[in-house]
């Protein structure tokens, strides 16, 4: 039997989307939650998973950094597909009759829930967990006097017995997460793909980045996704991920890749996947 | 007497940053710690503070977005200046006898430090708190079973009797973190200046961000940071954020700045400021 990993413990996002994009797939594979996203990466690494899923970017907080700088570290493993979760998140408490003091979630959720909480809850104390489901536990577990509100996906509280006090909290209602899926053997073109290139520009930063878009437009592919990390070797030099249409298989897609070749001084093809549409 | 905010409490890099930021300025102010970076912008626009220092960018994790998304609201103020401190991180426990159960600090010093921890304390929990000085808080009034390392500043040690287990564990020696100034009046130019630029492309993401940079390539105006931040309403749709050098008073600047008014939807100087150094 296959092992898919994902971000643990049960009832996070990662495990929902794994959920349901397996339903649609038509593979017959065992889910196992890891604690963390280094360890996730790791289990992949030591051929103790087949694939694993992880979320890359969302559409208020952006990329899950994380998870982008494990990516240009992929050995032998590749991008082979992507998909979109919609985001709904819930406040959930132990005891509906108790006043809030606490409230607590990972820090994404805390963050794109930032104005309801200001409005609503301007007072308590806000934690973060390393997941939404590792805050459920602690809550499940905790006896102490504050009274802690959970943020989180509704099936948090059938599984923890909690009350949803109230639903669909985040601030802005087009709330979704993009996720990866990553494996061992790299895609065939279907006609309708996306792929996900890592490069480092030339000194020149001003210049050497233009440059290289410039080779993407010249031949109209179409970029969805740009976004910088640092290098972390020393501050202003850094790392771009871009997301453009089109299969490193493909004609002209494989000779523009030739040329941006010339004009980076680090290039790699991290994948290419079917469109996992919005 | 102005106050100037900080995010606090005492014993934060940022409050180190403006302290140390303050001692080659001759200015009069008090220093004000805020709980939140969102307190912080709050007291800076209804005028409780006349100035506020923020941490941008560190070079190991990037971009502090929180802080990234409120300089697109900045109203009637800007950025005047930026600093960059040096970033130690030192392991601290309160009783040098025992052995570190749980690991707890802001999450950006816990990534800056991932690779000593996996090496050193692979099977402690790690938890997250809002800033350093607040997880130092939190351990000193602990009295449970558990046994907490903090990851922060030395200061730390001392404010809180607590003993240094070991000294400069970030991953990188090069980290570095760079603070914004935030204020009322915008600055004359130097001769020696950044400015920061906020935009947003025209739909076509591809050609559009390329056309925006060739304006600043075509008059050698050389950018130093390059990030992008998710618009918020929707997957794909991004704001960039470009320090290059020049004043926005600078002729050459801002003929180029009106160039790139035309090719972009939505375009904003934060501010233009002498350079920091490295």
């Amino acid at each position: 039997m296959n092992l898919f990993g994902f971000l643990g413990p049960k009832g996070t996002f990662s495990e929902i989307a794994l959920k349901t994009y397996l339903k649609n797939e038509d593979v017959d594979v065992e889910c196992m939650g890891y604690a963390s996203i280094d360890k996730l990466f790791l289990a992949l690494d030591s051929k103790r998973c087949s694939a694993i899923i992880v979320p890359v970017e969302n559409s208020v907080e952006g990329s899950v950094t994380t998870v982008v700088d494990h990516l240009i570290k992929l050995n032998d493993t590749f991008i082979t597909a992507e998909f979109v979760l919609k985001i709904e998140h819930n406040l959930m408490v132990k005891d509906e009759s108790k006043s809030i003091t606490d409230i607590i979630s990972h820090y994404q959720p805390i963050a794109q829930c930032r104005h309801y909480l200001e409005s609503n809850y301007p007072d308590v104390d806000l934690n973060n967990a390393e997941s939404t489901a590792k805050a459920a536990d602690f809550v499940s577990d905790y006896n102490g006097d504050k009274v802690y509100g959970v943020i989180g996906h509704e099936s948090l509280a059938k599984r923890y017995g909690f009350n949803i006090m109230d639903r669909n909290i985040n601030d802005s209602k087009e709330n979704v997460t993009r996720f990866f899926i990553i494996s061992r053997k790299p895609t065939e073109p279907t006609g309708n793909d996306k792929s996900t290139i890592v490069f480092s520009t030339m000194k020149d930063q001003s210049g050497s980045l233009a440059n290289v878009l410039n080779e993407f437009q010249s031949k109209s592919i179409n970029l969805t996704h740009i976004s910088s990390r640092p290098t972390k070797t020393s501050l202003g030099e850094y790392l771009f991920y871009i997301d453009c249409e089109g299969h490193f298989q493909d004609e002209i897609l494989s000779e523009v890749l030739k040329l941006v070749e010339k004009k980076t001084s680090y290039i790699k093809c991290l994948g290419s996947y079917k469109k996992g549409g919005k």
